[in-house]
């Protein structure tokens, strides 16, 4: 079934409102396996919205039409979709009674202007709006069945559950599931990761799995969709393609579908009954926020430290005058630092993610990117155990790429120092 | 002039990415007098691909495209562009070079599916892209002027001001200039700001100044856009209306055009020679990050302290035990942190935002918004000068909107003790 959503409105037409609606509505039906092929934005306007609906009318099955069933004179919805369907308004009394009896409830006084929301085309079926006065409907246009929504989020959101969704997948007469698989990665770029995993799809036997990416730098996401009459049959099929999605991409699988690289930190360090405090200074606070702001932060996260001046980590982790402001870092100082930070935080974990101050990122500078970009240096210990690990990110460069780029370099180290992965690795980024 | 909008790309398609790039575009356009007609979302499929490109090419005169111009297998922008307007594919030898010169000046070696980049349709004249390997382009398909932007938010923006927007203006043949005046402010809902400002654009001589809103929670952005012949005469005309919304919004107003609310606090303390140190919990390092991040941050950011538990904070600095967790928070307790932040970061100035522990949000809690809401407490210091907010925030209230709301609260209340304006004030969050 090719399926249309028609998003109406200014708001939205001149971006003033992002589009969330049709976002929601696309992913709800992406779920239960019916795919939206075309995406259409138009304004208040009679010519755009008559010309909008034909169009859908002729190359989809089924039409989404969100928005424009409000009182006010720039709601147009119903009256052009009883244009295009060549039939007239004609007052619902049953629609009128439901705003009526809405208004009472509420011990409003209704408006003129409301009694225009109860005319709809005259072969228009009501699609039940449980919660406003907007009344949804449903009726063919051209080849088409259209279905009307308000653009109030949240009569959308319960009419597209309730409604909506059951009277399309009946329609669509199938009973196809879908299945989408995400993977997680860091460190390896989109081309890269493209190469890796070339011919990998043909290992679904007799299915066929789309393979496709999504950056969210500095992490990548590689999905596989699959689509078929049977979940069970789906996963069956997907399984050697994700173990070899697994394989190929190895120590920089970072996460899978909706877990988080904080997320799984954190899971396993209460699992280890642990706590964990974090040093940093070019990152000023993101890692820690990144990890302070999870569910199970509270059993976990001890204390984060950011500073600028590595003067003042030396002086909150009692380490020695000039081991962080003596020269270009080293290995050791990062070693040191990592250890006083165990013992100034009483914690069974320490993250230091520093920068030299040497070759500090200055934002007024004209030099290359890789000149302004900061030598980065990250320390993980517990225990007796440190390991260290120096990154200079070298791509693009501007400031917040490369603040980005250290948040995540910094969460990482954790992340292969808890899994017993070599914490440095050669990378796409470094 | 008709202009449309294409945005290619799975993502966007199944709604899995929100099209925040379609309604920046429509936005950027609108402030310069161009308007958008048609939105149009399709995804990675050639026919859907080429269906939208002709479509487009009979109905308007200018149409932009976005996404579908990367190394992979389902970016098929150029292909697709190639085929519409029927002329081949042809490698770019200059844009080739340019690829492999950003390859080599990031020390990266090239991977064969990049240059697929420098693929372009034989008419095409390239729209540069400074800072990515994605050839931007324009050419004519069927009565229309197509143009070929990246789906990468930073390099789309980029281009977007510096290339695509004098463009299209040109093509359009409007020597328009306009006038775009924005107001950040803090602490009033939309439609509040909405009734203050009411009859506010009749102060304009003659002129039409169009006041609009946009939502950047928790600021609010009030927008007054003129258009004209004349950059001075502009100017003139729209001050008064100007200097009445600065009246107007009063002590709410935090940041004018691109200045920002941490951006001004970080250039009043360097101003003051002063030095800062921040001490926070529940927005678990966010407070730091938004100042540590600023050019000035260098000359005045001392210490961040992120810590979850009360006893850490009293740990830290040295406050005697209970003092913040004893029972609920008070102002003194909020007094005695603030002086004790002083005290052991030697900062000329500390700002301290903590939550109640017995109020704590729990994620998991399925009590009404209002109840899982912390009570905020806020303090900023300098010498013997204490100044305490307290606030719980009451609208919505998932998480994140909770913690962006309290790290807002904290910058504000320091905005407003380092201008001598009330740091407590009643407002539409509280």
């Amino acid at each position: 079934m090719r399926i249309e959503i028609i998003c109406t409105g200014d708001e939205v037409l001149t971006g003033k409102t992002v589009n969330t609606n049709y976002s929601h509505i696309s992913r709800k039906l992406e779920e239960v396996g019916l795919s939206v092929r075309w995406g259409t934005t138009v304004g208040d306007d009679r010519d755009t919205l008559l010309e909008a609906f034909h169009v859908a009318a002729e190359r989809a099955d089924a039409v989404i039409v969100n928005g424009g069933l409000g009182p006010t004179v720039d709601d147009l919805s119903q009256e052009m979709a009883a244009r295009a369907a060549g039939v007239n308004l004609v007052l619902n009394e049953y629609w009128l009674e439901r705003i009526e009896v809405l208004f009472r409830r509420h011990q409003l006084v209704m408006q003129p202007n409301n009694r225009k929301q109860a005319l709809l085309p005259a072969t228009a079926q009501i699609i039940d709006n449980p919660i406003g006065t907007a009344c949804g409907f449903e009726l063919t246009i051209g080849r088409a069945r259209f279905f009307f929504t308000p653009g109030v989020p949240k009569e959308l959101f319960l009419m597209l559950e309730a409604e909506l969704i059951p009277r399309l997948l009946a329609r669509s007469g199938t009973t196809a599931v879908s299945r989408v698989k995400r993977f997680h990665s860091f460190g390896l770029g989109e081309s890269h990761v493209d190469s890796l995993l070339e011919g990998i799809t043909d290992l679904a036997p007799g299915g066929e799995v789309k393979l496709g990416f999504q950056s969210h730098f500095p992490q990548l996401e590689t999905k596989l969709a699959l689509r078929g009459s049977d979940a069970a049959q789906l996963a069956r099929t997907m399984a050697p393609v994700e173990a070899e999605v697994r394989k190929r991409l190895g120590h920089f699988l970072v996460a899978e579908d909706d877990e988080t690289l904080e997320g799984l930190i954190l899971r396993d360090l209460k699992g280890k009954g642990a706590s964990l405090s974090v040093v940093e200074t070019f990152t000023g606070g993101r890692i820690a926020a990144r990890l302070a702001q999870q569910p199970d932060a509270d059993a976990v996260f001890c204390r984060g430290l950011v500073a600028l001046a590595g003067s003042e980590i030396e002086a909150w982790l009692q380490l020695r005058d000039g081991s962080l402001t003596g020269g270009p870092l080293t290995e050791d100082a990062l070693r040191d630092a990592a250890r006083a930070a165990l013992r100034a935080t009483h914690s069974s974990y320490a993250l230091v993610a520093l920068a030299d101050p040497a070759s500090h990122a200055d934002p007024a500078s004209h030099a290359a990117p890789a000149a302004r970009s900061p030598a980065l240096w990250f320390a993980v210990a517990t225990g007796d155990h440190v390991a260290v690990r120096s990154s200079q990110l070298r791509r693009f460069g501007d400031q917040e790429f490369l603040r980005a780029g250290a948040v995540e370099l910094g969460l990482d180290s954790l992340r292969r120092f808890l899994r017993g992965l070599p914490v440095e690795e050669k990378n796409d980024f470094g």
